[in-house]
């Protein structure tokens, strides 16, 4: 086995959830990461852990999902009774064919998503982190060869995260404080929204390997103006281009993508949270330096901004501020390296991909 | 996809287990049981149940198991949580490496089959069905081709089971009514025990597929005498050959094995229960005409004789009986093809493996 599966198996363990002895441990990993589950189960042996392995198959959920009926969907009671007994949550991305469930029909897509709700709530109150395995199929993905797509991830993953951690807190910091943000890029892109209350995050690797943004969430009645999402995002199996989103009083009023409009639609139609934004970040990983249409890396790029709907993030929404609840989170990325700027009250903090205080 | 694929996974939902709407469904397979699976998936989806799927990775658990102090293990209150809330369970055998853990410490394999107990329990109270995926690692055990291995397995599963389940009822009414039996087979094998009380058992593809065996429990203390398993077992990634028991009011006091003596003792040591006798049971299932090394199909072999240590059966053992408890059942097998005969009450009802009703 390749020594840095192993190293980033103890980053997992140790750095991102520090799993104790007797902690119920969930992995949930497609097969093509044996090597990794291998790993884990070898880190938490040492730790005395208990873990159990879900098996994502991509194959088996679009057979499953093709033969269902739309309105037989209910939360699975055993997945709800082990996440309620289970401490730690590794999520292990790396398939086969990203495309696998490209032949779903979006309502049943929607529906599995609104079904899994509940777990995913309760999945949120644990040590939770998502992390990827490099797989050959994720390399053609991203247009690069298998090694040097390991490479990259690597990268990515095996960083002074302390002095990363330092990096970001300065944008954090700016995120707390700050009031009202605007981004924008181009002629595509102007939006506006309050974060007045809400607490800036620092992701160093509590819940993303590679980790790499400061984070905040939108008041939500807030966000007005439009923007234009110029990096792609795959969700169901489809590649949604150009997805554009109109605001007014929080809400998405209008929408369109180049490519797979339908997909953006039943994201938007999850539930009424689905159409406001519960998230805005900013990518701070410079190891992340190319597009490889992975959410997971894409969102910490250097010069990216990130907005989802969907779900808020606990850890921003202090008691008494509003929260945007739903089933889902869907981020999607603004390229920001060129004609761009965010400005938080009046001032510019970062202009054409560099902060402020990087200058 | 192989069309038999379909046509096991059919077998399993409709026949083996009658999957209703609504079911909380439970696979356990290895990730090359994959297209088993997406098969299940497919036929659950229409059916409208809704399952997860635990993946077993025999490299994950020896990993693990060689990591872990053998005082850490405890049950894992996920897994038990998410079997308590579970109405149907899938146990799919096939794998990559049938010696994936022969390099576990035996100790340790006992520790985790005890931790493991109270989750078995509760399994044995859902409708479950325990079945094999023929893979290549699996062929190669059996030293056959993969392709003639397939032909081997989907013939043994793919039978007339209403035919199958009224030639069994003859030996069930025997071992039903019956009170003392004697196994023999040429100089090595003599052993009594009595059945008085308990109740015969047909294997018609409820628990296991494939089926084909009649089986009972004996009464715990009642079993003397010794007995030579001469077809070999695997167990905690070992081969066991050649093992001998020697009973004395119920309980092995003497044992030995030509290959793997250390594995069996660690069998007989995981708990009082797993040095009695759970299960007498006779194979009669035609269509498995070869020995593979794979308990499942073995057991059921036309001229066979199993018996089990540890663990009772249920459906076996009326109310009010002795029952055998054990967090382990570990079936070994002699072969009954020559030299050999079945007697109930004083009768002969096999005779170098013809049974007295196919005269």
């Amino acid at each position: 086995m390749d020594d840095r599966v192993r190293r980033h198996a103890e980053i997992l363990v140790e750095d991102c959830t520090d799993v104790q002895r007797g902690d119920m441990v969930l992995i949930r990993a497609p097969k093509e990461a044996e090597d990794l589950v291998v790993a884990l189960y070898e880190q938490l042996g040492e730790v005395g852990a208990r873990p159990t392995t879900k098996w994502g198959s991509a194959r088996a959920a679009r057979a499953y999902n093709r033969a269902m009926d739309v309105g037989d969907y209910e939360t699975k009671a055993h997945d709800l009774a082990a996440m309620e007994e289970t401490d730690v949550v590794f999520l292990i991305g790396g398939g086969g064919n990203a495309f696998e469930t490209s032949d779903v029909p979006p309502e049943k897509g929607q529906a599995a998503s609104r079904s899994h709700g509940p777990i995913l709530e309760e999945r949120l109150r644990k040590r939770w982190v998502i992390t990827q395995h490099p797989t050959p199929a994720d390399a053609q993905q991203a247009e690069m060869s298998t090694a040097a797509y390991e490479d990259f991830v690597y990268d990515a993953v095996d960083k002074d995260w302390d002095a990363q951690r330092e990096f970001q807190a300065q944008m954090v910091e700016i995120l707390d404080e700050g009031e009202d943000v605007r981004v924008v890029s181009g002629d595509t892109t102007d939006i506006t929204m309050s974060i007045a209350g809400m607490e800036g995050a620092n992701d160093w690797g509590d819940k993303n390997m590679p980790a790499g943004e400061a984070f905040t969430c939108p008041v939500p009645d807030s966000v007005e103006g439009e923007v234009l999402f110029d990096k792609p995002l795959i969700r169901q199996g489809k590649e949604i281009t150009d997805a554009w989103l109109e605001f007014e009083g929080g809400e998405v009023v209008d929408f369109s993508a180049a490519q797979n409009e339908a997909a953006l639609e039943s994201i938007l139609h999850t539930d009424e949270g689905s159409r406001r934004l519960g998230e805005l970040g900013i990518g701070m990983n410079r190891a992340i330096d190319r597009f490889t249409y992975n959410m997971l890396f894409d969102e910490k790029m250097g010069d990216t901004v990130h907005l989802a709907v969907g779900g808020a993030i606990e850890e921003c929404v202090p008691e008494g501020q509003p929260f945007n609840e739903s089933a889902t989170h869907v981020d999607m990325i603004v390229d920001m390296s060129e004609d761009s700027y965010i400005e938080v009250d009046g001032e510019i903090v970062q202009r054409d991909g560099t902060f402020r205080f990087e200058e």
